[in-house]
């Protein structure tokens, strides 16, 4: 038997998500197919982190066991093969048979890109939110940094969210403008809540208009009720750029 | 009457080029149309540069003539609102009345496109050519200094190309490795011929797999022949970067 850890790109905007769901098509769908047809058995295939409808991902990380004899090179071409052209393997590893890409992971990093200002973008405009009022990165950058350390995170979760209970430690969190208006938010945590990253992302796009302080985050974080928070960033904005482990 | 200059950027994968064709969508057409509708008449829309089908642009510039009295600020995004997502207005001028997109381009700056490595990519898939076979950044860039000048490009024009004569200047050609495996193709030159850059990318490609050497490059410049070239470079890994006046 075989462990394979693969990393994958994807760009999410046509499917629902990552989670396999009876009607619509999602990641771990297509993936497990591609799966199934290259080793002709039937495995399970684990992922790192449950991707919402829309998000993309550079590094999402998943694993499944095999006791097919094909050279590694060998199943990431022939996934790639199989795969829709939106999906990609980039990274194919045989790793120890405890390993599970999903409850091994030590953090996650994610990215948020804005793209600030009065015009739309068409190359982009399923990668990033637009925002057309001026943003403050300065301020936004203090604000990321309100978010840094092991916190209650009640305020930015989803109401559906099913996680034990909120507690989460983000390690770093940066705001970066670059070239032609584009603003990446970077974040890295032990792990996150269902759409913690867009309303943290959104929290802080909203304090970069000026709506509100940056007092007022720090009230919010303390509030540990998501209806203290405004709006949760659009899905089409975030990546999974990177699973540690 | 106002002469108004437009910045388009688009995503050229779903247009049969910019060129107005009677039975496909043409980014011209969309802007026609969408420029149609805010003025309430009709016009003649002028495009800098024909992109072919599936060529992307960050910065082709058009321009028409209204009498309609409308703020720039509203030109730029009505016609945002009335045009498809993948095409984007990103700047708006009024410019003087003698003032023609096509004919007073100084020159165009084209960025090629590859993503050279093993694995495919899923969110650059309509963006780039991908090349599996390691490049030579090296060569390629000693390759691309070689078009620079004053040259007959009868070797770098399409079968069908309408040009009267084959004369065209180079003034800069870069090749630069950027992050995550990506190759950038900067060219910048008074004019292009049908095809051209993409001919020149083929050509320095073949270049950088070893398949032909930089001696090759100068004799298939001298051959003026056309069949004398190697392949013509994917449309999709080719943007229009700026148009210069």
């Amino acid at each position: 038997m075989r462990n394979i850890k693969i990393v994958l790109e994807y760009d999410g905007t046509y499917y629902a998500g990552w989670q396999i769901q009876p009607k619509f098509p999602t990641v771990h769908g297509a993936l497990s197919d591609a799966v199934g047809k290259l080793i002709g058995a039937e495995t399970k295939v684990i992922g790192a982190s449950r991707t919402d409808a829309g998000v993309h991902a550079m590094g999402q990380v998943a694993n499944f066991l095999t006791e097919a004899i094909i050279p590694l090179k060998g199943i990431a071409n022939a996934l790639n093969a199989l795969l829709p052209p939106d999906i990609a393997v980039r990274q194919a590893e045989e790793v120890s048979l405890e390993f599970d890409s999903r409850k091994d992971a030590k953090s996650k990093t994610y990215l948020y890109r804005v793209l600030n200002g009065g015009f739309r973008t068409a190359l982009f405009r399923d990668r990033c939110w637009h925002v057309m009022q001026p943003l403050d990165i300065g301020v936004m950058q203090k604000g990321a940094g309100l978010f840094v350390g092991k916190k209650d995170f009640s305020s930015f979760r989803a109401a559906d969210c099913d996680s034990l209970h909120p507690m989460r430690e983000i390690i770093s969190f940066t705001v970066t403008g670059k070239e032609d208006g584009f603003i990446d938010f970077t974040v890295k945590g032990t792990a996150f809540l269902r759409h913690m990253v867009r309303i943290m992302a959104g929290t802080l796009v909203t304090a970069g208009r000026a709506r509100i302080t940056l007092d007022d985050i720090s009230a919010i974080i303390e509030a540990r009720d998501r209806t203290s928070a405004p709006l949760t960033a659009p899905a089409k904005g975030l990546f999974l750029k990177e699973v540690e482990y």
